[in-house]
């Protein structure tokens, strides 16, 4: 398991390439949700998102042999950006396997971005083959979106930075995924603060983590449908026993309740955020759970959206 | 003519109540316009735009006296939110001239924020009249938008702050409609560092400040019709001065030019900026002049932005 020097250690290293993002207050939100809020804007780090920082980590934990061969990995999301980008700056290959049905918007992203992208059919098993194939032809490393513990530590140094901002916060919400930033915020914040309460946010729609905590077992999702494209994923091996043990609870919120949070901060903060940020708003929005009086620091995970497809 | 001292006691006058705004880079930014740009985030101040900085320091200016009679403008835009803001953060009245064809969500954001709204025709004479009539009744204080030296002192915080984030600028460009935020700026840049360059950005279509600046007299615009909502007024008789003296030169940006950058900024940068804001990047957008290399820092001067009328 990661522990809190791994995630100093990623902050060291990542430094000189990802963005110190700021904080921010917004006295709307404050009143409406009944507590002191702070913004951690993930949104605005490199790629737009969070993912940034994991990638960046793992790119540069390589030694120079082993950076030599490249990285790799499947991913349509933010994740193939970020590890394509990480790539770009230590100037080393990044292989991406990308389904052929991922939105074009997606694959200009990682192109752009440098990365050489194999296009497979779209099922998991394909990917994985795929991406097998490549990593036997290369000898790249594989990099997974966050079943990889430099992953975690990595996506942990987002939360490291905000307790360094805002040291008196009470509890920390994030979004859930696969669990790569809760499991990396839940041992950063419970490290650097014992009692700090860490709390994670998922869609009603996509409740695998929800039900994991609950089984007691990792609970794969079935046929996820939500706006918040971002959390469709399953717990992994690695993040569920992290999340077991140091995250308080996973809280649920519906699509409307998503879509409410999300226009309200793009109208009041004045960012852009997607719609799996706005899951970790939204715990507050639709108060589920009573934090009210808290100092709550909420993770904005990322801000990639398609402007011309809103929900609102 | 206002001093350095005077935007150094507005920075300290309005500190506990407006926001430290955060200075951000973007790499696609800087390569598309071959310099280093720093956007200083004022579409991320209270009610999204600078424009509480000259309020704040208007109202925080009074003697209790002249406060307990409270603030008075006519505006329909972001001068109006931000005086009622600052006066209600302050305990005083705010009253607010506002032409009965303004937009409901303009007043219901004035109304929102406490603002006790006169509505009236909407001409310039009808205005000025009903401001006159409050005034007389009351013995309110006048904040006009721009043509004020406290509010002029208090735009120019701004500028003073972005200079102590990043003081190593070659360039500032700013918006400019009335004048308020580019004097304030011209004067905090200037005193605090003497080669830097400061422009003015405006749009074609409401090119006063260029006609003023080739003239040297202010021109009133006429009739002028642009995207860029916020900076429709003309130049000032106490702004028109200083940007003789201290700006170096006005450009203008093309309608197509502020909605491209408009774009960009939302999807790279993923902030909300108004179009008036678009104008000041639309410089480096457009390159009508060469600023290739160069330290530029850029004022985002507000994000309020219908988001169910999006130009793209």
């Amino acid at each position: 398991m990661i522990t809190i020097q791994d995630i100093q250690q990623a902050a060291q290293r990542i430094k000189p390439y990802a963005h110190h993002t700021p904080v921010l207050t917004n006295e709307s939100l404050n009143q409406i949700v009944g507590a002191d809020v702070f913004l951690k804007c993930e949104n605005l780090q490199k790629v737009g998102a969070f993912k940034f920082r994991g990638a960046c980590n793992a790119v540069y934990s390589l030694t120079d042999a082993e950076a030599a061969k490249g990285v790799c990995t499947h991913s349509s999301g933010n994740h193939a950006q970020a590890l394509a980008l990480a790539a770009r700056i230590r100037g080393i290959p990044a292989y991406i396997v990308m389904p052929n049905n991922a939105p074009s918007v997606k694959k200009n992203a990682v192109a752009g971005y440098g990365g050489q992208i194999t296009f497979c059919e779209p099922t998991l098993e394909a990917r994985e083959s795929s991406l097998e194939r490549i990593r036997l032809k290369t000898g790249a490393n594989v990099v997974h979106p966050y079943n990889d513990e430099r992953v975690m530590a990595g996506q942990g140094t987002a939360a490291l930075e905000l307790l360094a901002q805002i040291p008196d916060l009470d509890v920390i919400i994030t979004p859930v995924g696969g669990g790569g930033l809760l499991s990396g915020t839940a041992i950063a914040a419970k490290e650097t603060k014992k009692a700090i309460r860490v709390i994670g946010a998922e869609p009603e729609m996509a409740d695998d983590a929800f039900r994991s905590m609950q089984a007691g077992k990792i609970i794969p999702s079935e046929n996820p449908k939500t706006i918040a494209d971002g959390l469709l994923t399953s717990l992994g091996t690695l993040t569920f026993p992290v999340i077991q043990e140091r995250v308080e609870q996973i809280v649920t919120v519906s699509e409307a309740g998503i879509v409410a949070s999300m226009k309200f901060i793009w109208e009041r903060a004045k960012i852009i955020i997607e719609p799996s940020s706005a899951v970790a708003v939204g715990v507050l929005w639709e108060k589920k759970i009573d934090l009210s009086g808290l100092k709550i620091g909420v993770i904005l995970s990322g801000g990639n959206v398609d402007l011309e497809k809103l929900p609102f």
